[in-house]
């Protein structure tokens, strides 16, 4: 508990989904929070909040900040950014209000809160007026690596996380040009992700993986996956590290 | 304890070098280990046991693997890399031995086993073989970033982890095509990394970073650093993430 003096924000990431992938100082950071705040789709629950409900206080205060619904916004729409714009700045400033009131609020996100992360849009946001910690977390693609036990890139490699949005020409150039990779987001793309990794040469090794650290995961070689079925957040690996002494 | 039948192989990731950066996991592995194997320099103790050392069990077979001593070999001559390969064949041998007796084997590395880790030369060696599980952990760049409080990737960002070995121009240009990087293994390169982040345009957002997560790290705008002094391990951040909503 704290009061009186200023508050503290802490950035905590719980890791990729396995709730014993939380390290000892997001327990700690849990522990020590009078407020736990955590990002949602409206109308799901969080998935920081599953994997980390065990060591949240019985007492401590929840703040669910719920995504607007943008569905019917088109992504690079200046309405799409304004409601996000929005819905940061509110969730910000009610974070603000805990803050002032001395206050320790924890936000909670899946893998590692300054990679990819949506915690980042509050950080920079608050860091600037209030003391800030960060906990780093273990990242998603960490935790698919892991469960499909490919090691990744080793040595001299270069390494490359690319979105699957990328145009074809542009991802088979890159994926050419590094050693090893990850491709988020792969849902519809995966066609031209499976065409890319064709033309480069690295369809062979490449993996397909889908809720990569949970108990239901589906790993398989992509060259072997039938179909193109694929959800939003399924990734691809493709391991470098291909000379081993 | 186990005994009788098939030994099981565990790579564990223990974190950056915070001991606190520990997951569950890592430490119920270490819990029912009956061998834990470590690498360090010779010399040397090694950093992942430092960073472990508090929950390896008392009674605990300890397996120092320590790396020959290759100083008067040029890293890319046939010897240096005969060296390493009798050095990962014995230890791999040395560790089935204890497998095949019925052995839980930890091997423990720094940051994630997968990423960049010397715990991956016996993974190829031995999980064709045996049973293996990967515990997946905070990596280093994970934790120089937090301790930097730097948010490095975000939304469709392609991210780039480059060796500081690479010539000037091809780091300019690759600078140039990424939205965030870390450049690992910067030491004697740093001049030359500089010279590419400024050509690049990027020299104004990077951070260099030692021991980012010790209690004595050392983060530093890499435009206010004044000497060009660093050790092999530093690394510099290089955050992506220009547009904000």
């Amino acid at each position: 508990m704290s009061a009186g003096s200023a508050g503290k924000l802490i950035g905590v990431g719980v890791g990729p989904g396995d709730p014993e992938l939380i390290t000892l100082k997001a327990i700690r950071a849990l522990a020590e929070a009078d407020v736990v705040a955590h990002f949602a789709k409206a109308g799901n629950s969080s998935h920081a909040r599953a994997i980390a409900a065990q060591h949240l206080r019985p007492q401590v205060i929840e703040l669910p900040l719920a995504y607007p619904v943008t569905t019917e916004l088109p992504k690079c729409s200046s309405g799409y950014r304004d409601a996000l714009r929005d819905f940061y700045d509110e969730a910000a400033a009610t974070i603000a209000a805990y803050l002032e009131a001395g206050r320790i609020v924890a936000v909670i996100s899946e893998g590692d809160p300054l990679f990819y992360g949506s915690y980042m849009h509050l950080h920079t946001r608050l860091a600037p007026r209030f003391p800030v910690e960060i906990v780093a977390g273990v990242t998603g693609m960490s935790g698919c690596w892991s469960a499909a036990g490919t090691p990744i890139a080793q040595g001299d490699d270069i390494f490359t996380v690319l979105p699957a949005t990328l145009p074809e020409d542009e991802l088979t150039r890159r994926f050419s040009e590094t050693n090893a990779a990850v491709v988020m987001k792969v849902g519809r793309h995966l066609p031209k992700v499976r065409r890319a990794l064709k033309a480069s040469g690295r369809l062979r090794r490449a993996i397909y993986v889908e809720r990569g650290t949970m108990s239901d995961a589906k790993l398989v070689p992509l060259a072997a996956k039938p179909d193109d079925d694929a959800p939003y957040f399924a990734i691809v690996l493709v391991p470098g590290w291909e000379e081993r002494p």
